[in-house]
């Protein structure tokens, strides 16, 4: 604050951004209902740092988001990133705590930090809302977490939305029928990951070029990340697996078909049995099979998956790619203990997903959060603050109007732009008779009010309520 | 996930921490009160992002602060930092979006960021949550920050605290009457807020001392961050300013002696005047005046406080510090648009108000998240997610049991470990006729049901929560 200080722009890092109170506000809801539902099937809350140290969060996701960390050193010289995800931070917790009951079935809701390049919809700065069942390596643990998607959906007004599902076991299974080796499959789920976005014709080309990777490997007794440039896969060996990937049906269909091309191929035939299970516990569960399609190209992108996969589109906006995914993944736990923990879980893109319900037009109507203006006049200003005091006693919202000049006019507007529905108006000169007036902004209705400013207010705010509420 | 990866200590930088559900329950519980509070006063959520433009951050706390940001070069080569507090970030808002409300008034709650030597009680990563009001100079807004203070306190079950009061006008009219230029005055304030950690001889020692500070200085067109070397204050002046601040009295007939002191030192007696004006809106608002202290050694450390200042201690636990603080900043945003908008506000730090709290064994009770547990049996799991589906439906949190084995023992010992009030058993051969038992698990009573399972379980856990609520 020296007096040489030069202005400094104010200005925001490109791929993040500020949410104002109306955008903050629908946010808030948005999270409050994916919360109750999350609770309601017995999650419960964790938090974790926003830094890890580095190598907590590197090599669990794969070498193209290794690069998109933002990591740093910190003031003590340690080499730290912020959180890639939620999944990750989760893992080190399961692994750190020992007396953690299991199953362990936490949620998480906050942000995480991918340096990408912005797009539309994309961004550096995004939240996320998990659910996870560490401890459980039962399809029902699948099961539930494909039931809290479509039942978070429905809860949030969307029905509309398909869960994809896959299995990477059945993705191996191909890869083996295809003749790919086992170090190879990545590559080809990283590949098969980016159909939506490049098609069936770009994931060929990609999986037909060379390819340079990134490995730790130790010289000399140290160990340097360095490229490994690998060929691409034989054109027949492409072919294979673009044939196999595109083969689509009715789930039980789709189901039994894969069983009997994976009659000698274990690990894909115990990957049609999980999907298979995983439907049957659904049904139990009640979700409506039209909610839920077994679609053998989805893969996922990230490193860490070892079993069921899945997305979540809006029917009406497939451009927004998937609002709500994830996956097991049994060995992620295993990286930091050596013992692997079964677990599997989902997250939510509360920032797509907010944005494509703001398309829709299916946002929840912005909750009111301020019910009640009371004016302030220079000559009286302590009675506005005990009219305050009172009505707030009483449960309601209320804000003492504390801009400068005080107008009605002004205040008034103010109440407007702020689309606070009730103004108890505190003329001094009425005031003194015993007056308080009571206007509806909606229509400017005013009621003088002598005795119980507290119940006709409230019963003015109920009715505004209950007028907004009806159909238009 | 390569088969050469070695095994990564799962382990927590030091002065950060998870919170396992256990905390975050109560976490949550308070943030959520604090929430009603700031929205019973009018405010509106607002969220920024956790990175900003280092420069957005630098020279506004002072030189220490400064020192503690994380500020690292991201991918992009740009120079960033993570938010220090939420009030600059906020100034920046304010200065960016010029379509605000006036006033605006804003809550938000998230982690900041500090490079502090962790102790007992200070962590580098931390929780505030602070409600502003922006485009104010009326000392009712002073007024309704601190009346939000008490009623915080109040509604979280603290009624043996104190808000301390102060003015950084008041503290310029005493570095006016001990003979200090303008341009050192920041380094008294910085001195005094160190008073309850160091001491009067603390504070005193470090007056009488040379200090190093830095500042920015243009060498050849160049700006460059350069240490400038300040004597220590004559001892005498140093006598003066302690003399000064250490004058105590009751809120009255202390801002009377100042107001007499400085009768011929216009800056002082308009921050008294302030302190009196914020004292009766207060008292027109219902707080209790034992809660308000005013106590001229206040002056919090950060450098862009104008105007009130104020610190709240928990009576019973002074050694925690101030849990909830703040001030008039009126010249904070016009670091960003050369034209002031005057503001003032408050922050919770959640943790240690949370640690306190903890430690006064007045934490709100952990809310049961979970209502009931429904036991898995291999033969009949389909019949335990039917049961959950009905429950959940009615609006009961459930959750099915995932874990591994199968006996009743673990099962309920599950229930046990996560405090999962009511059970409800699937025993296979009873549920063949017809039989669902519900058990309560904190005196192991049951109930064999046959029909309507959910007005049973839903009476059971009333009544567990009941009887959880009575008096002990």
């Amino acid at each position: 604050m020296s007096t040489t200080m030069r202005l400094i722009q104010p200005r925001i890092l490109k791929g993040f951004r500020d949410f104002l109170p109306s955008q903050a506000i629908p946010r808030q809801e948005i999270i409050e209902i994916v919360r109750r539902v999350y609770e309601a099937f017995g999650f419960q809350p964790l938090e974790t740092p926003v830094l890890e140290y580095a190598d907590i969060l590197t090599g669990k996701y794969g070498d193209e988001a290794d690069r998109l960390l933002y990591r740093f050193q910190d003031n003590g010289g340690r080499d730290v990133a912020m959180r890639y995800d939620l999944t990750v931070p989760l893992s080190r917790v399961v692994a750190m705590y020992q007396s953690l009951p299991s199953p362990f079935k936490r949620y998480q809701v906050g942000p995480v930090w991918r340096a990408e390049s912005p797009q539309k919809g994309r961004f550096r700065e995004f939240y996320q809302f998990d659910a996870d069942i560490c401890g459980s390596s039962s399809t029902l643990a699948d099961a539930e977490i494909i039931a809290l998607i479509c039942t978070v959906m429905q809860n949030l007004g969307i029905t509309r939305f398909t869960a994809d599902i896959n299995n990477r076991k059945v993705l191996n299974g191909i890869a083996v029928l295809a003749g790919i080796e086992e170090g190879d499959t990545r590559r080809v789920f990283g590949a098969l990951d980016k159909l939506p976005k490049i098609g069936q014709e770009g994931v060929r080309e990609e999986l037909l070029r060379e390819q340079t990777t990134y490995a730790d490997q130790e010289t000399d007794g140290r160990l340097a990340n360095v490229p490994i440039i690998k060929p691409g896969f034989p054109p027949e060996v492409v072919a294979k697996i673009m044939a196999f990937a595109m083969i689509e049906g009715e789930n039980r269909p789709l189901l039994a078909q894969l069983t009997s091309m994976f009659q000698d191929v274990p690990v894909g035939a115990q990957g049609v049995r999980e999907l298979d299970e995983a439907l049957d516990a659904l049904e139990a569960m009640g979700i409506d099979e039209r909610f839920v399609r077994v679609r053998i190209d989805i893969a996922r992108g990230l490193d860490y998956y070892t079993g069921i996969v899945f997305e979540t589109t809006l029917l009406d906006r497939p451009n927004f790619g998937s609002v709500f995914s994830g996956g097991r993944f049994d060995e992620l736990i295993g990286l930091f203990t050596g013992k692997n923990v079964p677990a599997v879980g989902a997250s939510v893109g509360v920032d797509r997903l907010f944005a494509a319900m703001e398309e829709l037009e299916i946002l929840p109507a912005a909750r009111t959060i301020t019910d009640i203006l009371v004016t302030v006049f220079p000559e009286n200003a302590q009675e506005s603050l005990k009219v305050a005091r009172e009505l707030r006693a009483s449960g309601l919202n209320v804000e003492v109007f504390l801009g400068e000049g005080s107008s009605l006019k002004a205040q008034l507007r103010y109440a407007n732009v702020q689309k606070i529905p009730v103004v108890v108006i505190t003329f001094p000169d009425r005031m003194a008779e015993g007056i308080t007036i009571v206007r509806t902004m909606q229509d400017g209705s005013q009621t003088e009010v002598r005795t119980d400013i507290v119940s006709v207010v409230k019963s003015t705010v109920r009715q505004v309520k209950e007028a907004g509420d009806a159909p238009a």
